[in-house]
């Protein structure tokens, strides 16, 4: 069938690429005439206005906006003043689910049909398809369903869940309906989430991993220093790129982002040219909005993303705080950075050491 | 080569019988003889007590103990008692990597050689494999190595890591020396340290989706309660057994844990028949208090630990210190349970709100 | 000078009467003609409603607002089409700073002069006075300061912070004029939240010493239980009513909290009619909010929030999707509850637990 | 009565001194002969060496040890080869609680009392007295009871708690005996625990409201950046050290920490003298390992060590890992620091962000 794309980024351009291949037609759309170039090289057909896009679509017609969340309200508002009753604009973009909501209700009154699709999937999206959450009238979704089955990662390898038989469910070929209007990203903040805290688990552990020599590394230091307790039990010098590839084969925390992992720590063990200052991008946050919003506890969740936040030194202002209530209540001085060795075998304060803990 | 396997439990028989399976010879030894005869049917030597056991190995003796932790120290001491010098015992089970570190230093006086191998698979190792994480000398490491690479779970159909190239490292055949003694049992701990994180990311993520309906929810209860604040961005009533089964394919958060809770939740969507009362084993609480002994920050895997705990009560007096302060400064009596609609659009207080804000 | 009093419950008639205490002259109005009366009584004139009420205050009118927060909006809507350009309103409740920033762009619209006073101080607040925290114009603010000054505790036997000299500051006598409209309640809400963490941190201390015995109680259990490791550390029955009566004095962490919490300990040390569902009524929901907002961590905040979600069952499917993966990777039953004794010394999984580690 | 105190610190020998203002009788000794000489002058008997120390004290000889917790083992080896039976010694230093059950195992088969007595109160001490958990025997604790009710803060300015009536309790009086040798450190450990807590609670609040002007910061930036998504609502510019001293009145939570605050932001508002790198000094590691070892769940407490972990930067490998990872999923590259605003108004990604949502 046929499909409109505006926003032919990678994401929109590869997307494109896929359902082309599949016998799709499609038209596309991007202020950046290089980008829609590139795509009628590809075989699709180009616009050069959206006056033009909307021109050369069928109806009903079927648009797909793929253009940064801070642009897709006001692309929607100039498309939607083109379109006729019946037509469907889908939001493939990364918008809050709440921005759904309002314009879901907002094209509905004027008879346009507005469907929201979460997609995961990143680069590897094009080869590995894209996982597909979908919010929207049943109506909407069932016309579009051919497209959405095109962009999916489909079956592939993965073995059958046990207990599952017959057809092939749409959640098995990587798409689904998840409710009205807004459901597609909500699953896709709660997937993203999900993502923050699977991905700081690992962190965390391989940064246990990369300082299980603790007591090594402390008998570099001088004499006067207080001692890690049992240096005895920290004397494993861990590779942790050959554990990642390890826990590939076999183990409990096999997945994806473990493979992602062991691939960076292969191609550079030390990750020494990373700053460690993490981005976050919007789906977390609201998480753990929304979790607060209907009381849902989610401690692990609300850790992987407040990590990030001091990853990026927005704990500054707090830990001199504390630092100046140390200050206050037992004398004590903030030790410089490096200077001496910590309990945990690195940095510590040797010297106040004997009064601080008498506060 | 030849292995002696003391423990004839699930893990032990089938690592036996995995073992078998590739050509090696096998004696067993169980105080269960119903196992032994078990393992015996399936062409492994048997043996009647330790003395039998030990005087059928080869010197030097290969033997792996696969028995509850609790009870490894002591058969430690019996069957070392009765091996000559160059013989290397290794511990399978789920030993605290202290308790290796302490047990290869004695055995180290004797003669012996300690290893100390991890394993991760569950249920699923004798087709699986066992992903094997060791610690102990090199020499003994290289010498049992066959065995390792039989037990592991091997190449598999798992996709080779990008930029890996030449002879597959063990690391990518499912096992890895990971250090000296205790290195292995370490490696472990962290993995289900790890382990814990990303189950906990999971649930919590899909305790979201379950309550995504609180806005709906609520409307079925009274008018004068304490209203959700923004009812109309929760009308989602999501199906989490379809949404784990998509997220299976293409998305970020594809992982074997994930693979589990999508059978699991196609089982029993509504997984009515569990208490929530969740345990833990050791290897979490380990790897919290290692982390703090190092002074690694585990804000993630520390909370999976403590929502377990939680789950079980142990939270209990913690939360009557908190409605006896609450109680004492703004006169807020309890709610009794499921009896009014929270902010969250499940349970409140409808009565005190007004006033417990004035605190 | 004059106040009129819009809400005569606890709060509201309190302040009321200590306004008359100090002199000031109060208008009071409630929709329960009682509680009119009852003020009356005191020494305030009374309305009969709304329109009586603001013919009685002089221009340019005080009116404080205080009533619940779901009413503070409409109450505000009906009184303001009473009032002349150049009155003062004050909401005195609980709301939601974002309420305040748009009700005081409505209000300013109509030259109405919109202030929020956030308030703490409970029950005691008659006499101990009420910490306020006021956002608002300069003009406004400075307009109502005699009435804020009688509000407020007051400089009272509170000794002088070192390095302050000179003439009192408002903050030292108990009120502060925080910033713009909204700021008062943003004050309040981080107060909240501060609240929150310093209780849970309280409770959490509290529930470790009475664990602290956990060793001995163990010992009164059978022996097929996975034992607490070092049961010889946990030999300690402390009495926590007279730890925090102990901690009163001289302490670091000497507090109003602890206060009550040794009060409420002292009447009953078991606290055994308490169920440790522990309500929470909005500030420290908004106080996480705004914190992933702006991008600042804040675990503690958040951990102390969602612990409180937690006792009232808020985490029960996430606890059982986590019983339901254990169950699928190791073959785990859950434990019925009571049942056996935790490594903690208090409910186990004596049966799974050498098993269970090896997942 | 009389007392020797072994290290003349500041906190010995100010203990020295509150005896002695109450009529003690006191001999003291240390390595550093002027701090005896110090203490001489002051009116104490000093000693040359242990053996001159022990010959001056009265049998059965009460010796307070104060000295770094790394010492104490070896000093009161010296000390008690030198002792009869019944005497006492007590270590008022901040020993981990295990050390004394150790200690007190190995005293108790020489016939000597062993007391631990855990102390707050900072350099305050002095004239403000010590809060004392005791551990020990019913005999010993009560032989040396006049020497605790002097060094204790005694029942002070501070109101009585309602219900408690009759005799003051000793708690009453700042000192408690807590249970066996090890109860006054473990109830030390614990309050040091909530130490941390309370201290972070209040420094993650304050973090919020210095950044309670994102909206406005936002607007100091370029327009090309993602922006704060509702800034109208992060536009108050707090005064932090204003707001610690309101908060001293009349608060729900008014402290002895929010006192300290509050003097250490008069002094210097910005704390820009301060690096943020906040030492630990044991006890809230040893209460976080604990609570792990019983199964209480302590998030909070857990939450306030591991943001000092953090602050110090043993966060950074997990951190590296994390980037590592965005830029194979997403092809994400990190932000140099300080380029570019966050969606928390300050740092953020602008040029990803699009991307980085999808993934």
């Amino acid at each position: 069938m046929q499909l409109g794309m505006i926003g032919l980024g990678r994401m929109g351009a590869n997307i494109v690429r896929r359902l082309m291949r599949d016998g799709h037609e499609c038209v596309g759309f991007d202020v950046n005439s290089d980008a829609v170039d590139a795509i009628v090289a590809d075989g699709a057909a180009g616009a050069t206005d959206l006056q033009d896009f909307v021109s050369k679509l069928q109806t009903p017609r079927v648009i797909w906006l793929m253009v940064p969340a801070g642009l897709t309200g006001s692309i929607l508002e100039q498309v939607a003043d083109l379109l006729d009753e019946g037509d469907i604009v889908i939001d493939g973009g990364n918008s809050n689910y709440r921005d759904d909501v309002r314009r879901a209700a907002a094209m509905r009154k004027r008879g346009i049909e507005y469907v929201d699709a979460g997609t995961s999937g990143g680069v590897f999206g094009l080869e590995r398809g894209y996982c597909l959450m979908v919010g929207g009238s049943d109506a909407a979704v069932q016309h579009i369903e051919p497209l959405l089955k095109t962009i999916a990662p489909g079956v592939g390898e993965i073995e059958r869940t046990p207990g599952r038989t017959g057809e092939l469910a749409p959640e098995e070929q990587g798409y689904l309906h998840c409710g009205p209007a807004g459901a597609g990203h909500f699953v896709k903040m709660v997937h993203n989430g999900i993502e923050y805290g699977i991905m700081a688990a690992i962190a965390e552990g391989l940064n246990l991993l990369e300082n299980a020599d603790a007591g090594v590394r402390e008998a570099e230091h001088s004499a006067e220093v207080a001692p890690l307790e049992e240096p005895e039990f920290y004397q494993f010098p861990i590779d942790t790129a050959k554990v990642t590839e390890l826990w590939r084969r076999g183990s409990v925390i096999s997945s994806w982002l473990l493979d992602l992992t062991a691939t960076a720590l292969n191609e550079n063990p030390t990750l020494h040219d990373l700053a460690g200052r993490v981005s976050d991008s919007g789906e977390g946050r609201w998480t753990v909005k929304a979790a607060v919003d209907v009381g849902v506890p989610v401690p692990v969740l609300s850790s992987a993303l407040f990590e990030r936040f001091a990853s990026r030194g927005e704990d500054h202002f707090a830990n001199q705080v504390l630092s100046a209530m140390r200050l206050q209540f037992g004398g004590h001085k903030e030790l410089p950075a490096g200077d001496v060795l910590e309990a945990g075998g690195r940095k510590s304060e040797s010297n106040d050491r004997g009064q601080s803990d008498t506060a």
